[in-house]
């Protein structure tokens, strides 16, 4: 058994916490799952927003298995908690979504940036601090309701580091790629006040430079903002594990 | 003008013939239309096959302006000349599609392999002969109607060349990408006796080696074999030259 399925099975039967650092060296997935009348609209964002938003599989309608990059997992019980969304309000979380789940359900599995932390650590970028998901003013190109600014993934970094790491993400181009800003947060409206999920962003030494990278929470919170009627997704921190190797899927 | 905004012009008043070679340095596109009602399994599909279908711009239902790649284009005109599929039948060339166009018509634009060829110059492998489109037996990822396999674009190439235009094609992941196979036709079940479009292909002396990359055709020949009841793509070799820069969309 591969660590990933280890870690979807310890999922499947509640025995798994926060994903960041688990498998590593295999891509873990954003989880997104909306009715088919919301599908199209919800792909062709994802299109227009590919850089924030890769999907790495969209299952058939009714369809609970992602046979592409993780054949026989179940994306009702294979991620360690759910967020449920109901007209963009977010209700509490669950363990499982087998009672939730519904035959015009379809699910997209949308790359994590978590998938490069270990070629980020092998280049001397630490991953596991410093590390923060925020908002910008930066606006996404809408498709049918979903609609938003783009969400960011902010670590501080030195101007090594951030070389490094532009460097080493440019070859995950199906995963966010290389940052889409570096420097004067301002300039992109970064907003470090309210960050999305924990702790109040740190305030760091000047030898630090902070480093943005496009978020696969963007298309989440489009959802939220269109207030769609029922969004199922992955709880901040824990993804999907699949099959699919960060190695496969980054350039030379 | 850029020599891209010029080429449209020139299709736009009947001036233009293939595009190969026209406007180098901005990516060409192949342009397929369908009903909205079959928009979002073909885009399903195009996903499902990324490396054959690299989407660059969807266009909202009914408007013939692809506004993200090409402000101001018209894509009813701005082709030299349109292929007319109706039940998968391909039915006589049109100038242009004016009188055709339809409130439900979405456009699909898809890089094309031509997008690098300039690069592929650059790095000494020759683009303007021994290059041909051809069919295999590799079966693609269906997605509601649409299906079936992998058509290729071969090229002829000396070992060396070979290694280059890998390199230089792995840098362009939205454009179809490297190779994906390098040898033996019959591997892949490449079809060379009777490729797509053009001239049969040339028996080469023993020194050259065939070289493969996933071809843009693909998810046209797969709406031809879903038979659909109308379609509309750029005639083989009349594509759609976009203001995108090749040298933007590729890695370093």
């Amino acid at each position: 058994m591969t660590a990933a399925q280890q870690a979807r099975l310890e999922a499947r039967h509640g025995q798994l916490g926060v994903t960041r650092g688990v498998a590593p060296g295999f891509v873990q997935c954003n989880l997104v799952i909306l009715r088919q009348r919301h599908a199209y609209d919800f792909l062709l964002y994802c299109q227009r927003n590919q850089q924030a938003c890769p999907v790495l599989e969209v299952t058939d309608a009714g369809d609970p298995e992602p046979r592409r990059i993780a054949p026989g997992a179940d994306l009702r019980t294979d991620l360690p908690r759910y967020a449920i969304y109901r007209q963009g309000r977010r209700e509490n979380d669950v363990p499982d979504i087998a009672t939730l789940w519904e035959p015009d359900f379809v699910a997209f599995l949308i790359g994590s940036g978590i998938t490069f932390d270990q070629a980020l650590e092998r280049a001397g970028v630490p991953t596991n601090k410093h590390r923060w998901v925020v908002r910008t003013t930066l606006p996404t190109e809408p498709a049918g309701p979903f609609h938003g600014n783009l969400v960011v993934t902010m670590r501080w970094l030195t101007p090594a580091q951030a070389i490094a790491a532009t460097q080493v993400s440019a070859r995950f181009p199906f995963n966010h790629g290389a940052p889409v800003h570096i420097g004067d947060p301002a300039q992109i409206g970064a907003d470090l006040e309210h960050p999305l999920f924990g702790e109040p962003v740190d305030s760091i030494p000047g030898e630090y430079t902070p480093v943005f990278w496009a978020c696969g929470v963007t298309p989440q919170a489009a959802a939220e903002t269109a207030k769609i009627e029922l969004m199922i997704t992955h709880a901040p921190a824990h993804g999907f594990v699949s099959d699919l190797r960060a190695d496969e899927i980054c350039l030379p």
